[in-house]
Formats: C-alpha cells, sequence, structure tokens
C-alpha cells in the first residue's frame, strides 16, 4: 500500500487552545479529488502503570466531563510541544498519583483515536515507588485506588464505558512482561 | 465523589462538518471558579470482530492519514446522530471488511478518547460469515487480512504505534468469553 494516498495542499489551525489545537488539512488524493480532513493535534500524551513489589497498583479514579462519569484509569497526561516524554510522566505520577519511581521501563506507544487525533501515547512501567503529596490540578478531581493488578484488570474492563487508553496499556504491559525486556521485575 | 463538580453555562458548536461537531462549554466548578472546556462532540462509534469457524477473525489494513501510517484494525465506523449501533455495525463489516454475519454479540462498549472526545465505542462479534465485494468510501485506501486470533492480536499491540481501539475491543472479547454469554461458541 502507498504511503501517500493523500497529498497535503493546505493546513489551517481553527481553535487554539491550552489543551490542543483543531485544525482543517485540504488534501488532494491519489485520484485528482480533493478533500478536507478536521482534527485535533497534540504533542502527545503518557500513561503511567504503578508497580509495588506486593504485586499492587495505583488506579485514580477521574470525573469525566465529557462521558458523565467517574472512571478508573491509570495516571496519564497530555504533552505540550516540546515536553519531554519521560519527565512529564514523572510529572504525571507525582501529581496525579501522588507517587516517585526511581525505576522507568517504556512499555511502548499506541494511537488513542487514530482517526480524528494525531495523538501519540507514551506507556510507561514506574517501580521503585514512594509515596508522596498528590497535587492534582484544579480542575481535576481525582482520588486514588491502590489494588492488586489483576483486580485492576477487572475494574478497567468491567466499568461502563471501559477506558480504552487503559486497556491498552494494559496490553502493552503483557507484551513487555512477555518479551526480553521484562527480566524477572514484575511478576 | 460528586458527579457534578462542573456545572455548565453555556455549549457552543465551533465547527461542524460531515463526521463530528467540534464544540466549546463554560461551565462554573463546584467553587465558583468558571473554565472552558473544547471538545470533539460525536454521536458514537462501532468494531466488529469478525469470529470464522476455522478460528481465524478479519483484520483490515487502513492508512491513517494523521498518524502518517498504515494500521491493522477490526472494522470501525463512526456513526451519526439517528444512527442505529447494530445497523452501522452490519454497514461498516460489509462495506470495509467485505462481510455479512448472521450472528451478532454485543461484547460492550468504551470509550476511546475520554479527555477530548465523547464519543462511545459499541464493539460487536460477528459470526456466521459470509463474503461479499468490499465496498469502501472513495477516501479510504483499505485491504483485508484474514489471520488466527492470535496472530491478530499480535499483529495489533507489536505495530507501532498499537491501535488502542482494537486493543480495547480485544480486551472486551476476552472479557466477554470469560463470562456466560459466550456458551460454547467462541474457542
Amino acid at each position: 500500500m502507498s504511503r501517500e494516498p493523500f497529498t497535503r495542499l493546505s493546513r489551517e489551525v481553527l481553535v487554539d487552545n491550552a489543551w490542543h489545537r483543531y485544525c482543517l488539512d485540504r488534501y488532494v488524493h491519489a485520484d485528482g479529488s480533493e478533500g478536507a480532513y478536521y482534527y485535533v493535534d497534540m504533542a502527545g500524551s503518557c500513561t503511567v502503570i504503578p508497580w509495588f513489589p506486593d504485586g499492587t497498583t495505583m488506579l485514580v479514579r477521574v470525573q469525566r466531563y465529557l462521558l458523565d462519569c467517574d472512571l478508573f484509569e491509570f495516571p496519564t497526561g497530555g504533552l505540550q510541544p516540546g515536553d519531554e516524554v519521560k519527565a512529564m510522566a514523572q510529572t504525571e505520577l507525582r501529581e496525579e498519583g501522588g507517587l516517585v519511581a526511581s525505576r522507568w521501563d517504556a512499555l511502548g506507544r499506541f494511537a488513542p483515536y487514530k482517526g480524528v487525533s494525531n495523538e501519540i501515547c507514551h506507556v510507561f512501567l514506574a517501580r521503585g515507588l514512594t509515596a508522596v503529596p498528590q497535587e492534582p490540578e484544579p480542575s481535576e478531581k481525582i482520588t486514588l485506588h491502590r489494588m492488586p493488578l489483576a483486580e485492576a484488570r477487572r475494574r478497567l474492563v468491567e466499568q461502563e464505558p471501559a477506558d480504552a487508553m487503559s486497556l491498552a496499556a494494559l496490553a502493552l504491559l503483557d507484551r513487555w512482561c512477555a518479551g526480553p525486556g521484562a527480566g524477572q521485575g514484575v511478576g
């Protein structure tokens, strides 16, 4: 399959806010027809799976305004242009999860919303954890829930609706655990 | 946790296009402070996991303009306001996957992009499959890839980036297979 069925003619930022840019690209297809693509432009994001020596993890429970419900999630944060991914993951884990970690492993990357956003989410496993005061943003109402990983897995997939980003992070954790990178650190 | 830390003051549709609406809500927090929420308003979507009697499934490979790559995915489509979810899943499976199915099971729902979109994706298992001509939209460049489910799982999680929506669909399939609804139909 060709990588270039689209040739971009123009790019316009329609709305620029503190979180993302909403853009319109005009393009021409390989067959000569023209089209328009509306999308969210994001510098990326990071999701952190905390892992304690006793086999527990930490979920956060977040009020999701757009879904009109609370969701169990792994700590997640959006990047701003220029942010360094791992540093942002450390900030998110500290501010949202109330944890600092001495060991960080990159588990991989996923696209959460392939059709409408160019966001790539980077997933990390955080070990060597120490509790610190949580520092959520004023707009965030977040509670912490420490539990065995199997219980976290059950809560993440059984909630309605499920949180696809946390489920994708678990799939990348499972991939990493099955590979050579995991060593003997995670049971 | 209260369900109402936000009280909406206004809602404005900033951009209305053929695929979604881009909106701005203004709201007041429980503490009296005001804020703005920019988001994508979507009527929802559906993802279909085809399942053949020989234990294979069908992935599609789609050019993803925003990610500048091709992704392996389960057939997926967006809903328009008023669309019936299962009918849309049937349409997507036929047009994108080149398949019609006689048995449909609802596997559950997930939120793909909780922070920026109100989209809920409905996941279906489709069985009793018959091949029909594929009818992709002119803007879609899609190829079909039939393979054992284990191979599909591997491709979905090993591609860079992974497709979070397909991984979430697999997690809902696994949940369903472990539950009472699965019966003996899926190995």
